[in-house]
């Protein structure tokens, strides 16, 4: 492919992974917050990194998490050209709703869109992942799933890589709170343990099961019931300061279900229509206002569409 | 309510419980095998076995599978009537396929039906565990769900308890092989370990996860790709001679996935279409004819219906 200027400007949204039951496979997408890139095609080979807006990320290539996954698109092709990228940040790092799967899903996302789309979504993903490896040490999709498919997402297998769309109610709104202490997700991961009861993960794979079958048939009420994490959140929660008084100031005004959002600190919240996504935000910023913890909020619906080109 | 001379024949049919990643919660109904029963109404109080066919099983009531259940029922309501139940036992106790499930569930359906249907499909299900705890030492629904509410049927939750159906597509077949041998539920059971990996069960719950979308909608390659169990199976084939070579076979003949039906001995094979369930049949009969092995097979749509009058 020869050079031909040109540019983009697109939309990466911040995502929610390790949803309750679905810890490792479920993630859903967020509308209200993500980061914002400009792409445009350079004679100049290569993938350039040339602003950064909003936080403190490495400008090489190779150390940014949006230069790696472009650079494993980029390679994979035959191109005269390159891309400049300029990355304007809005998710904070580290704060658990995703911050880096957008960046590594938002440079392929837009180098896709401007050659004419040669990839599909899980190809893009795959890309994204080389990316992500480099800020989690590990490839995983649990967040780029949902950032490049929108919607929720149910990682199946990683090796192949396959990922399912799951419908989502349409009345259905996240509520997130990020209290800005930080986790590492080194720290996170080591705390899990290597072996869980038996009767644990029963009840962990028949709230899963419900909770797929409550998102076909929009049963808000089995929702409910089944947004319930048996395995890790006893553990990882005692990283989050006042969890569990989120956790029963959300379900309290009204919310379907709350947890650890990714490795956290974050704490999503499930709600039923905008209004009471709104309460749950109003009541739960109470529990961080006490404390000199702070904190920051979203509402959001979820995004279906997942990345947009603006 | 008062005595009025009523009877009625039912069928009480057999299933499939702990559907590979649905260990322990989900299970399916078969069609073409299943006990009968034919219950009335008598001026004497209480529940009487006046006769059983097929198999050698006990006449006192509190000793019954069906009489337990049946008594259940009956002594949550104030009857000044009893009912007489005979027994045309088809299914082979221990066979794995529900056997004292259809027993619990028959007595119970046919006195609902008799007395103007005064539960609903949950509370028969409560009534018929009581029965099928004296068959298997604990109190559970995998069998009797299916059969009570038929089709696909995931139980979420034994307290409270809470019974999802699960829809099927049409053309969803399975072939059952029942080796003749015997395992002892206490046996399949004291093998299972307390703890598992963390990473098998994650495993298991994205394929259940995937296995419900499958299955609303009606995806059979994803079916295919969701029917794996990396928890319970690799201990309990060790119990059934030939087991890999029949789950092979049954693949290699086309069908969509197979394992151990409820705790064995009987190996169940899900297959798209009719004529793919037959051919399964044929092929995985091979390996046990080539054995000393007794056994028997049969071909069933899902039954979408469950229990029925007759």
């Amino acid at each position: 492919m020869e050079f031909k200027a040109q540019d983009i400007r697109i939309f990466s949204p911040a995502t929610v992974a390790n949803v309750s039951c679905g810890f490792d496979v479920l993630g859903f997408c967020l509308d209200t917050i993500g980061d914002e890139m400009v792409v445009n095609t350079t004679p100049k080979k290569g993938i350039h990194i040339t602003k950064i807006e909003g936080f403190d990320l490495p400008f090489e290539t190779h150390k940014n998490v949006a230069g790696v996954s472009a650079k494993a698109l980029v390679e994979s092709l035959n191109l005269d050209f390159g891309f400049e990228i300029e990355i304007h940040k809005k998710i904070m790092p580290g704060s658990g709703i995703g911050s880096s799967a957008a960046s590594a899903a938002g440079s392929v996302f837009a180098i896709n869109e401007l050659l004419g789309k040669p990839f599909n979504k899980t190809e893009l993903t795959k890309f994204a992942m080389k990316g992500e490896a480099i800020a989690s040490q590990a490839e995983h999709a649990d967040n780029l799933a949902p950032a490049i498919f929108g919607g929720f997402t149910l990682v199946r297998s990683l090796k192949p890589l396959e990922i399912l769309e799951i419908p989502a109610p349409d009345n259905l709104f996240a509520t997130i709170i990020h209290p800005q202490i930080e986790i590492k997700t080194a720290d996170a991961r080591a705390m899990l343990p290597k072996h869980i009861p038996m009767e644990n993960a029963i009840a962990q794979w028949a709230n899963l099961g419900s909770l797929i079958h409550a998102m076909h048939t929009s049963d808000y009420e089995l929702l409910k019931r089944s947004l319930h994490d048996a395995v890790v959140e006893p553990y990882r929660s005692q990283l989050i300061p006042h969890f569990h008084e989120v956790k029963n100031t959300a379900l309290n005004a009204g919310a379907l279900g709350s947890g650890i959002s990714g490795s956290g600190p974050s704490i999503f919240v499930l709600s039923e229509g905008l209004e009471t996504a709104k309460k749950v935000e109003t009541a739960i910023r109470k529990v961080y206002k006490a404390t000199t913890i702070a904190y920051e909020t979203h509402v959001s619906k979820i995004n279906i569409q997942g990345m947009k080109v603006l």
